[in-house]
């Protein structure tokens, strides 16, 4: 059960996020203006900010108490928010409706919304960047950004949404569909508590289980997702459900059924808990935030 | 008049950098096959590769020998190539011929061209990280894809492209003109060029005097682009000529006219020249090279 006491830390630690977050968007002004209010409206949307809730929790575990670890937090958001303007174009998923607004293409066009998701993915990697004017160690701060590009990129994010495209209302192998989740959902967050732990300073083998521990949390996460597309509602999602039917789309849920991937989420967390506990420093919050995505209802 | 000597030493320049450009493109195999194959597909579907060709140029100029300047030569051209990518998409500027070829969302669907141009941009920075584990000098990396992405995106190429969009089919005051090229076009080779000064040695005086060479080589061939639109064929140019007129864009040569064009280049090139000749090094490929690209007819 999740207790009074977890859930306004995670309250004030959302909220710290998304302060960190906000502070590195773009000034609303200029010739460019319309770039950077669609890029700012895309992420200030919300959402569940976990990707750089995670980096910072996972920074903190290995003593990690600098501010070096904000850039890359901020980075990791706009990437996934990058994602989202995407895949939501007409040539994509065709949505409308995200976190219960308008999609970007919806509200500025669709040519802006393949700029701003542009836009978003480069000042990612400008604002991961200003980490080598605020302390960090260069060599260290260089790996980071070479480990954000390879889980965002072919071999990662983009990686699992191309097969993703490719395979809608095609049937996909077991094997295929493990591919998509693990490099279209794990990988960013991989990303965000490997660079947490790169840069708390967590050695070789330390950073392999914290991967793992990832790619687990992200399995889980992508599977609770598929659960709730076809047992939740639009009200409680903010968008809306059995978009998965909709798109001719393979999950997990389709392929074994609804109590096979209850299990499975169940499963993983486990195994992502089993590695936390092998990890240093103080693990209750982690502990909560895992169990707690594993239940989610949206 | 350009040499032959000259015109033997750029071809020889070119190949060298289309031989390094494809060595970082990745190996078309595994389940992303297709994102590996229309990244490919628009990269060696071939162009001037001004952009690492100037890079390292500069580079040696400051007395830059190593492999480092490699992977940030691909970096470069892999930004350029997905920007043309999106550019071209339907909801941009639909178009369906570049370089003589389809484009990229006519031979692998809109979707994938999404992706393809997302992929590229996330790759240049995973190759540009590559310089790290290359002997470069981590702080000096570290600036130089913080350069590679400010020039890049929102106030660099990216900020331009917003622009661009939103005025086309209205009117655009000089000013403004003046702004979306300086940002459109010339960014991305203020970037080249300086990365090129700044992991050979340069120091702040010499980056200055490289950025402003960048600008005006950058203003010299949007121009040229701009005026070759109105007066060259498309079996020359590769793509549709009248394509401004098509797209309703104000050009520096609808708001000053052709003559005043042809002279303006001239100038700027000229601009150019005598930066130039602060710099230290030899000179002489340098010099044709925006000599060339002022006369050329494609």
């Amino acid at each position: 059960m999740t207790s009074s006491n977890f859930t306004e830390q995670l309250a004030q630690a959302v909220k710290e996020t998304e302060r960190i977050v906000c502070s590195y968007l773009p000034e609303e002004k200029g010739f460019q203006k319309t770039i950077f209010e669609s890029m700012n409206y895309s992420v200030k949307a919300g959402g569940k900010r976990i990707r750089p809730l995670f980096m910072r929790e996972v920074y903190r575990l290995f003593g990690g108490n600098g501010a070096e670890i904000e850039p890359f937090m901020a980075a990791i958001e706009m990437i996934h928010t990058s994602s989202l303007v995407h895949d939501d174009l007409p040539c994509m998923d065709n949505d409308e409706l995200r976190r219960g607004r308008p999609t970007t293409w919806k509200t500025y066009g669709e040519d802006m919304a393949v700029l701003a998701g542009d836009a978003l993915m480069v000042y990612a990697f400008e604002t991961a960047a200003k980490a080598f004017q605020m302390g960090a160690d260069a060599a260290r701060a260089g790996r980071a950004i070479g480990l954000l590009a390879e889980k965002t990129g072919i071999y990662g994010m983009i990686g699992g949404q191309t097969v993703d495209v490719e395979l809608t209302g095609k049937p996909v192998p077991r094997e295929q569909l493990s591919f998509i989740y693990r490099l279209k959902t794990s990988a960013l967050l991989e990303a965000a508590m490997m660079i947490g732990a790169l840069l708390g300073g967590a050695d070789e083998r330390q950073m392999a289980a914290v991967e793992q521990m990832a790619a687990d949390v992200g399995m889980a996460f992508q599977i609770q997702d598929d659960i709730l597309d076809v047992t939740s509602t639009q009200e409680t999602l903010g968008k809306p459900v059995l978009s998965d039917e909709k798109n001719e789309k393979t999950t997990y849920v389709t392929l074994e059924g609804l109590e096979k991937a209850r299990e499975t989420v169940r499963e993983v967390s486990r195994r992502a808990l089993s590695t936390l506990k092998t990890l240093p420093g103080e693990h209750t919050f982690l502990e909560e935030l895992i169990r707690l995505l594993a239940g989610r209802d949206r």
